[in-house]
């Protein structure tokens, strides 16, 4: 008998309809001789209504009061989840976030798991009950006030709640069928991956990949928790993430995929004096301001006056404040221009096999080539080629980088409705 | 500075306008000076909306889990007013039933209060802050599940709440200023009562006015809590509702006003042998199957078959299934027919006055022949008299005993939009 973790999304939950649906298949989970534990968001827009409600009482709303009524949003999917679990013969409880112990740090809107104390759940799996428990909460472990887990806190519990309760995998599911070599919506042949390790799906997530949230394959990869991500809609078994990528033999080492971004911007800083800790004043000033960085370029500096630019990439939602505080450093500092551009977008090539196929970083730039798009900026890791390109290219650099690196299947990838989690 | 408890009941919350209404008066009863704790039920047509999910995913939903379902209405209306308060530039926090230390029965849907154990609502009481409090909703002692407590629920967190902090006064807001001398939908000239005492208000509870709900007022007199009745639409101070009747001077007794019910049926077993027992065997049968009777007569017995007649009146909602008891125990017993009516109402007149006014009775009596009302059942307390009688008639019954004994005003009473509470 194997304990399974399940975690449907919002769109799984949006009806009654679907309630029904994902009941029957906790039911089935458990009638295969399994102990059930789904984790369950809020039913589809919930939160954005109550979100409206909140806006039409207090336009700033506390962040504490906040977590408190949006955490109502859980509480109503999870108490029908189980509703209907019973209705279907097979004995349910539902657990708040704060029930099934899941303690976080006091940061409303935005907690961390610090521990995970599932004593009730433990309880009522002996009894041979299903247990249903809310997503994205938790409770403040000092002054016990209800907190969310921010984006992709569903996930992260689902995955936090498998580790406490060392159960066998935590099943994902939501409205695609697994983790694809593309977004099939930008490349129509994209192929569902059997299997990947969790490098490579952390890189994946890390590049734009939305199937997954970067911080639950951290806590899985941490814990050793393996991940399947399944669609809702059907009994495709999925894809399986799991195990570390030093363990695949390095003649089966492949290509996972191509992602694609365009939540960043890209800010540049010219005319900097080429000397030690003018970097650092920039960077030390985004960090202040809780600004995350992704790509970095500096380029040599020039021989004439000495100096060199800097550029890098940053949520685009940021890139305005980015811009004020260095615009601000610019005039204490003997910097020339800040530039800013937010019509770029990023496409990123990863796979395990990289390490062990030469020549992927020529395959690549050879591959933007022949489509005629231009790189502006380059960063690499062990298993993974990120370029920075413009916007408006990023869908023709993914088919290109696709095909070229022939990771496309025989047919047309499926696409479901709804718009992913 | 005083500690006020204030109680708005659904209709008050029923928008976000309404929700910015309740918090100007919290706000404007904190900066009198006062310490305030809000008790808030669910807005408006939640708790329907909810039970409308629950009958699509199981018809017959487990209680615990409705409760889970139905206690998410008050973690919404309760974070709305909390930011609504804080947007007034008051602090605020909410709670719910368990944050706010309300202990109860396991018994899930109508549960009872064992203990309020309130430290976090004085805590933050002593740091300033405004208290919102989710009424209906406590969590079980033993098993540590969320319950709710069933009709009327929220009162009586109010008043459990006053109590266990030692409140001054408990203040329940809903959409009319007071209680009545009658219901102005049916005597247009009732007249709003100043004060009446605990036991007035009982009698008044119990007899149909549905001001206030019969446990709350229960409460508030066990812990002698002082309720004031008032609209949350108005500034009209309402009516006092404090004290013992014993503690009103003879000449100041006046009787406190006229109740309507039609929620009962009433139930008549013939040819019952008139020999001891025969009764009990009745109304244990009835009280095992959980329904309450409230009048009961029986007959002087036949002078020729030494038999006599039972009648009682009991919830209509549970007439028939005492019928249906009551016809097996026939078959057994050696009784006649079983008869069933539920077209009766019921009139009653409330007041301490009774006490000291010979002739009450007789004029009660004179004022329905005097409009034709026929006398069914006549049953009487210390401070009340009540007659069942046709259901068409009781609204005549009620302006004729008004007008008998004087109890109207010189004014058509205001009756605010809703349905009351």
């Amino acid at each position: 008998m194997a304990l399974v973790v399940q975690k449907y999304g919002g769109s799984s939950l949006e009806s009654a309809e679907r309630i029904r649906a994902v009941a029957e298949r906790i039911v089935a989970t458990k009638k295969e001789g399994n102990d059930v534990v789904a984790v369950c968001s809020a039913m589809g827009d919930t939160t954005d209504n109550l979100l409206d409600l909140a806006a039409q009482v207090n336009p700033v709303p506390p962040q504490r009061e906040l977590d408190m009524l949006l955490t109502a949003g859980e509480r109503i999917s999870n108490s029908l989840v189980a509703m209907a679990v019973e209705s279907l013969g097979a004995e349910a409880r539902s657990f708040t976030g704060s029930q099934a112990g899941v303690l976080t740090t006091d940061r409303h809107g935005n907690a961390r798991i610090i521990d995970v104390t599932p004593g009730r759940i433990s309880e009522a799996l002996d009894k041979g009950r299903v247990c249903i428990v809310a997503g994205f909460q938790g409770v403040n472990k000092e002054s016990r006030d209800v907190t969310t887990l921010g984006r992709g806190g569903s996930d992260t519990t689902a995955v936090a709640l498998a580790a406490a309760l060392n159960a066998d995998v935590c099943e994902i599911y939501s409205d695609v069928d697994g983790v694809y070599t593309a977004d099939p919506r930008i490349v129509p042949n994209a192929r569902k991956i059997e299997k990947l390790s969790f490098e490579e799906m952390l890189e994946m997530a890390a590049v734009g990949s939305k199937i997954l949230v970067l911080r639950s394959v951290e806590y899985a990869r941490a814990f050793n928790i393996p991940l399947r991500v399944r669609s809702s809609y059907s009994n495709d078994p999925g894809t399986l993430v799991a195990g570390s990528m030093e363990d695949i033999p390095v003649e089966e080492a492949v290509l996972t995929g191509v992602a694609t971004d365009n939540s960043e911007a890209k800010v540049t800083i010219l005319g900097i004096p080429d000397k030690p800790g003018e970097g650092s004043i920039i960077f030390r000033a985004i960090a202040d301001a809780e600004i995350n960085i992704d790509m970095v370029l500096q380029n040599v500096s020039s021989v004439e006056d000495g100096r060199t630019d800097i550029t890098f990439t940053c949520p685009r939602g940021d890139g305005p404040r980015a811009v004020e505080i260095l615009t601000e450093l610019q005039k204490e500092n003997d910097w020339g221009e800040v530039l800013y551009d937010d019509q770029v977008g990023k496409v990123s090539l990863v796979g395990a096999g990289m390490k062990s196929h030469p020549g992927v970083t020529a395959d690549f730039t050879e591959a933007l080539r022949d489509c005629g798009v231009n790189m502006e900026l380059i960063s690499t890791s062990e298993i993974r080629i990120s370029v920075l390109t413009r916007e408006s290219s990023i869908d023709e650099a993914a088919r290109a980088l696709h095909d070229k690196f022939d990771l496309g299947g025989d047919e047309v990838a499926k696409v479901y409705a709804g718009t992913g989690r």
